[in-house]
């Protein structure tokens, strides 16, 4: 139940970072509910395409897409607010993070995959929205970009339950509530820390490459 | 039958405009050849990946991928003329539209998905093409932008197989070609009346990242 | 025992490629990474999505994506002096294009793809890797513009395989090891002597239409 509520919370908010993408690019109503539905249930359904789970669940019930379009409304009514609620969504995106991940691990588990496929595929489910969201607007990935740290929690909440499922005997929802915590909690530390990773060293004799 | 001939000049109009787009870009052959396929099969694949079926029919048999390629050939040869043609075009793109919509929420059924989830796969089938080929193009997908109504009289023609066919016992061709006529009517009455969907209101407040 | 060691070659220039536009793009540890990983294993992944294969085997499995890791810390370290290696680069990413479209195309026979469907699964698994890439760094994908021939090798060395193992009896490793010979062969020949293939002919007629 508590899974359930986070899980719709996460998609909204998912949902939301994808509709002000579209405002910023000034695309139409349309344009700005299609980003925010693929940013919100993107990660799923990639997740469920490498599970073999057809139609994703993400489609295959009202919820999840009703979500997205509540949340893709209210953002196009209220986003110039939405710069007072800042720490709020933070907060709520690394929740939202966190539960997809360790969800993903879980579902991946449940259908037989191995710890190692079962943390890429919770990686997955929690960054391939944000992912989508970037591909459509033209943009490189920010997750891709020198930024806070994002894709790192994403990895060690679903290691957590992908290692814990395959190697205790704790109910699964131990271990997604494990992992859920972990990830949104280093999520959140490394946002107030300014923790970064570093870049590449830059050499001499490497021959850059650039488009006019 | 007739439904198969459809299809065919629905693969070869989606397949032309993606020879157009690779033209226009200064591809080669073989880029143009990729693209014109992955926007007349790519709605088709995306279809069938989320309903499982693999591999996906528009490459398990020759045709589709055939006409594809021919389109492209035709284009290539003749596209200088195709200013002369741009009725013709709309129209058969409006039906092509339409006929992938519905016959995607109808496969969508007869693989048991939901009347929500068939209506979303029809309505992907009708509009990933043109989105793989804006992408590749490294352009915003068009139907993202502020336009004239494309995915509306997708999502409609969809909904009116996927409900159709869930809610009565009439035979499913029935159904498929009332979302075909419907959709397609709607794209071509939308674009005669110049019909657009609203942008959001921009706000004071909210802070536009542009980049350079 | 050839083939495996062949194949972790391939995915480990594969992802070398992958980490290069990582380092060029300023990208930091983890978005090489990244990019490296899905350069490296994209194709495979691409590949096993088509055939219906849950979880990918790329994933299910921690050697492909621990030898793209490895492959990107190493580009990491030593690229400014890739520039001397040069000529060894492109052997190999030929011989890793060869295998991966002669063993797309024997898997998809494997799992009952006719010599159609498994000849584009080949090319698709050879060359999905390096338009994942470059659609993630937001450029055209290499692929598609005007270049030496890529894909053409890849298509005649899936179709080798194809062709070869739905027409005869001969044992499916002589038709892999036969298909990676021709496709990489093919395309050093390419190479060496510039081959490119023709663009479409531009037309007076056809009006352009251009972004800023």
């Amino acid at each position: 139940m508590l899974l359930a509520i986070l899980n719709i919370a996460g998609i909204g908010v998912f949902a939301a970072s994808g509709a002000l993408v579209g405002i910023r690019k000034d695309f139409d109503i349309w344009g700005i509910a299609t980003v925010a539905v693929l940013t919100g249930v993107g990660g799923g359904i990639l997740r469920d395409l490498l599970l073999g789970i057809t139609p994703p669940s993400a489609l295959d019930n009202w919820v999840p897409v009703t979500t997205a379009l509540i949340a893709a409304l209210v953002t196009v009514i209220f986003h110039p607010s939405f710069a007072l609620l800042r720490r709020t969504i933070v907060v709520l995106d690394a929740i939202g993070m966190g539960l997809f991940a360790a969800t993903g691990a879980s579902i991946a588990i449940d259908h037989h995959a191995h710890a190692f496929a079962a943390t890429l595929i919770g990686m997955l489910a929690a960054i391939g929205g944000g992912v989508l969201r970037d591909v459509l607007a033209n943009e490189i990935p920010l997750l891709l970009q020198p930024a806070d740290l994002y894709a790192v929690p994403a990895i060690v909440a679903a290691a957590v339950v992908a290692i814990g499922r395959t190697y205790s005997d704790l109910p699964s929802q131990v271990w997604v509530i494990a992992g859920l915590i972990v990830g949104a909690l280093l999520r959140l530390v490394a946002l107030v820390l300014g923790w970064r990773l570093p870049m590449a060293p830059r050499g001499v004799g490497y021959n850059r490459r650039r488009r006019g």
